[in-house]
């Protein structure tokens, strides 16, 4: 018995987080065991890495540094939580996983995307969720929603950055269409929550 | 006026840190301007890296999450200090660089070598130093110098794995023999040292 791989995707202030929770209960409600990892981060090892790449005064942090450091911290991730969760039978839920390199570091830095599909392929071992949920909303509900709160550097990014990483999330979303659930993240959180269950179940 | 890249490589204990310094100090006498560098580190952000990659207590390292941490330190300092500081007419002496992945990565770990290339080159952004000396010096001289000295946790490796990057630098260094230098590590420091020297003047 093989757990079932779900990432959740989407700008940040698109609400995936609550959703990976909301989605968690319900599978534990169920009966299932679920483990909820976020990214970067969700091993001792990948938080180390995380607190780097969020550090504000890492400032002079080059966009390809970043993009391998997102990866390092997947690989670890991967290694020693995700496949041996997904072994045992456990569910693992990830908040963002390989795709989101492909959005932020390929579609919103320009770095080549044929390398980071390769540097994926090598961080996760080859494995790609069995869903990934896109939380989609337009840049302006994403960055009105974040207003207020204090930026990490990840979040000190521009509309024109944020908007090449929504359109390509969409992008993404197209091409690997059969594992993709696209949901508008402008409804309340409740109705988003019960249209992902509702289309989990038709996958 | 293009400042020239020089590496060195060996296995811990084999003094290429010590040849370093010698190397920058005759330089620096003959009017160059020198920056000495060493991986993993070299930056205010791969100092951090290197601080994970150096911690006793990250035992659960994965050897992926490794060699990518390595290259994330690498891609930093290559476009923060390296490359402009070539550009800028400044010769560049770096402890370790990118054949490190190979001979320790991938000899050593057996992670696949055609991968390790490939990271390698996005890492550096294709730049390969103009020399490499190679410190050579067998295993037991390696580790008996180091006895008393409290290990970090690369260096809690054992004989047969040091023997495999021994080799695989050796290796390396014959299919990048134009621009290899390999000097017996064993010999005292002043005649590696003008070892060193001579050979520099040759190539």
């Amino acid at each position: 018995m093989i757990g079932t791989f779900i990432t959740l995707e989407g700008i940040d202030g698109c609400g995936k987080s609550t959703q990976a929770e909301l989605l968690r209960d319900v599978l534990e409600e169920r009966g299932k065991d679920v483990t909820l990892v976020r990214e970067p981060g969700g091993t001792p090892i990948s938080e180390q890495i995380r607190a780097i790449l969020l550090n504000p005064e890492n400032r002079d942090m080059d966009a390809t540094t970043e993009t391998i450091l997102m990866s390092a911290s997947r690989a670890q991730l991967t290694r020693q939580v995700i496949l041996p969760s997904l072994e045992n039978g456990t569910d693992v839920i990830c908040d963002r996983y390989a795709d989101s390199t492909l959005a932020y570091q390929g579609y919103g830095r320009g770095l080549p995307l044929d390398w980071l599909e390769e540097m994926n392929e090598f961080a996760t071992d080859g494995k790609v969720p069995d869903v990934t949920i896109l939380v989609d909303i337009p840049v302006e509900t994403a960055m009105s929603r974040l207003k207020g709160k204090t930026f990490d550097r990840m979040e000190e990014e521009g509309h024109r950055f944020l908007k090449r990483v929504r359109d390509g999330y969409l992008t993404v979303a197209r091409k690997f269409v059969d594992r993709y659930i696209v949901v508008d993240g402008t409804k309340s959180v409740d109705s988003i929550h019960q249209e992902i269950i509702k289309k989990l179940e038709d996958v």
